[in-house]
Parts: C-alpha cells; structure tokens; sequence
C-alpha cells in the first residue's frame, strides 16, 4: 500500500507569480489541489475517476499559512497526508517545499464534502472511506 | 439598439500580474471574455442563457497582440466587435486601452464555433445570428 | 470618512468556474483581493500607492469558508471589514453574497504582514495604521 | 546538443477546467510557457537565468488554434520548437496532444521581443540567439 504522505513535485511557472516576484497567494490552493490528486492516484485511483463513479469531494473550507515565498521555477515538494475522515467530510494537509529542502515555504489544510452529481450529502462509498481512513 | 461596439471597464488585480511587474500575457484572453460577456448583456442577452437554451460559443481559435503593458490596479476599456458571422462560427475583435487614454495596450481576436451541448456543430439559432449581425 | 465595511460588486468570469459548474475554490482569493483593493480606495487609498510608497502587504495566512456555491455570471457583493491591527499586521474579513440577497456563499479572512520592499517587517506608516484602525 | 524540439508532459489540473467540462482556453497558454521553459532547460538554461542575467522575452504576440478539448487529469504532450530568431525578436511554436496519442489538441505560436531590464530593445546576446538558432 502507498505511504500515508504522498509526496508530489510541481515547478512554479512564470504565470504563477505577482508583481512582488513571488508566488501569488491564490495558487497556493492549486498546489494543493495537484498535491490532492497525486495522493489519490498513489493510493490506485483518479480523483477523475471518483467524479466519474458520481462522487464529488468539493471543497467546504480551506486554510493556509505562507511562510516564506515560493519563487518563479522554484521545484516544490508538495507533501499531503489525510486527516481525519469524518461521516460526510474528510480533511487533507499540505506542506510545500522547495525539492530537497527543508524549510516549509506554506502549509494548510483543506475539508472535503462527500457530495453527489445533485449536490446532495453523501455518505462515503465504503471503498473510499478504507482508502481514506489507510486501513 | 446598442452599438455595434461595446466597451466594458475592468480593473487589474494584483494576481493578473507577474513578477515582470506587468499582466501576465494569458490574463488578456480572460479581458476579452469579460468584454464579450458585455457585449451580449448590452444586446440583451447574457452567455449564461444562450448556454442554458443549449447554444454554445467554444473558442476555437484566439490571438493577441500585446503593444504595451497593462499594469497593477489600471482601469482597462475593453472595446469589442463582433466580425464576420459564418454559417457555423462567429468572430470577436477586441482592443485594450487605459480608460480615457488613445494608445492600444493590446488587441486581439477570438473564433467561436457555435455547437451543441453533445459538442456538435449547430448552424446558429436565427435570433443570435440576427443579434450578431446587428441586422 | 468611509464606513468601516465596504462592498464591491464583482461578476464571475466563465473561466472561474471549473468542470464541476461553479467557481474553482482558489479564485475567491482573488475575490478577497479585489474586495480588499477596493476598501483601500473607499478610504482615499490604492494599494498601487501604498506600494509605490515602500509599504508591502504580503498575505501571511488566509482562511476560507464555502458554504453555497458562486456560479457563472453571478454578479457578487464583496464585503470586506478590517480587524485587529497589530503591531506588523492587520487581519481582513470577507463575506461574499449574490448582489441583493442575504445568504452567505462564502466567506473569509487574510492576515497582512507589514514588509519593507526588501522584505523586513515594517511597523504601520501612522498614517495606515490610522487609516485600518478607523481612528 | 538537445534536440531541436522539445516535449514537456503536463497533467491538466482541476482548477484549469470551466464548466463546459473541459480547459478553458487562457489556460493553453500557461501550458505553452512551461514548455518553453522546459525547451530553454533542455538546451543547458533557465529562464530563471536569462532574466537574472538581464535579458527579457516578454510576449508580444500570441496565436492558438484549439482542435479538440484537453479534459481534467489528461496527460499532455507540450512539444515546441523554436522558429525564425530575428534581430530583436524569437518566435516559439507548440503542439499538444494527450501523451501517446497523435492527435493535436492544441496548436499555437508566441512572439517574444528581446528587452533589457529597463524594457528597451535588446539585440541577442550571442549564446542565446545561437542557443535558439540551434548552430
């Protein structure tokens, strides 16, 4: 079974920036986001695959904390671990890197609902839940 | 009816930018979005009802010409025409402008197919077609 | 003198929103900011100034909380209040709503350190601190 | 030396789909920057460098012509090819296509002036025009 962390690399593109020459706050959560879908696809599925099968994971709440700036062609380590699963919500928390460093640039943390296509709460289908849980 | 040309004002944010000090050169094809968004609303209708009556606009092909920077926090005009109509695709021309100033930052033109929502070519419903001829 | 709590009214762009039909999570970030650079204005103020005048404000934390998704073409009341303004740094409340009506659809705040241009903590220009504290 | 074209993969992300389900176009040319970048890098720079070095290849034009739509999660071939190297301008063009498929998702081609920090005109330095020669 995979590790419990998921480690993903991603390069910071020149588009990525703002006229402070670091990165711009907002695409930290796309960070997460590719991070997120690295973890699920290390553990055997696509998150593309999971909407396919009608299961939504929209984001309810999200949370981050910039430590130091993540600069253009930087090459991030992203690390992910899922936290707590709970009845219709699961939380995943990042940490981002610069590769082979060890000073964490940002963290933060994201909750997930379990939705339907029609919007609607939804319990997690057991599989999910097992993956999620790492049991 | 209104004007064959439309102009729409928009502000640059922050994150438009990049660490050049200047808007970042895909954040002009999201301008020209906002311009022809407006240019339907001040014909009277809106690309969210032409979407929901099934008629869709994709962008098959786009082009800019970037002659000056945009800046953090500049007021744009984004002045749009409609071009030619065809039997399955219409253009769109866009210039930028600082409000109130002559000098063109940035210029451009965008193709839309118009197809279904089964993505397939649709020849145009009449009352669009009228609309984007201006008959 | 401005009210302490100002809204700004903002319409979503087609390419805010992402395959699941409503705004992408990390582009109310973007939202936030336009909210906030207009609070700064409402008091006699650009960020593009404050800035020009060797005063940074680099968010340091951001939190965001979804409670009904933002769609296409919505037009959003950006409503954005200042909170505490500490000794080097100043929190930033958000609430976003569609214009004219009373739900929530997502709300937040920022934590803005006080930077020098060379990146060293700054106490508050009197003249800003003064400005945040609504004094 | 490192071939004359050169093929970056890039996974498309959440975030970079609207809601007709599939990428929206401002986002091609994101996609078109990582491959220059990772073509300069191919050949022994980055453009981290070139900049730090002094040399600006800021857009000044931009074409894309989309064929077919890149979805969530796809895998994509970005290939690009540096083509005419005039006395103060380059032009790149790129192909994407889902990895391992033939089929061109996406074509384009951007024009790059050379500028100094300052944003005047630049003639090449000699090692990159004959980097991007390819002599």
């Amino acid at each position: 079974m995979a590790p419990r962390t998921v480690t993903t690399q991603h390069r910071v593109r020149y588009g990525d920036t703002d006229q402070m020459g670091v990165v711009y706050y907002a695409n930290y959560l796309y960070y997460f986001e590719i991070g997120r879908a690295e973890w699920l696809r290390a553990h055997g599925r696509s998150y593309r695959d999971v909407e396919a099968a009608g299961v939504l994971l929209p984001v309810i709440e999200a949370h981050a904390r910039y430590r130091s700036p993540a600069r253009y062609d930087d090459l991030l380590d992203i690390t992910v671990t899922p936290g707590e699963v709970r009845a219709a919500s699961v939380r995943f928390t990042y940490e981002l890197r610069r590769a082979d460093e060890h000073t964490v640039l940002a963290e933060g943390w994201t909750t997930h609902a379990c939705m339907n296509p029609e919007g609607r709460p939804y319990r997690w289908p057991r599989e999910i839940a097992t993956l999620l849980r790492g049991e």
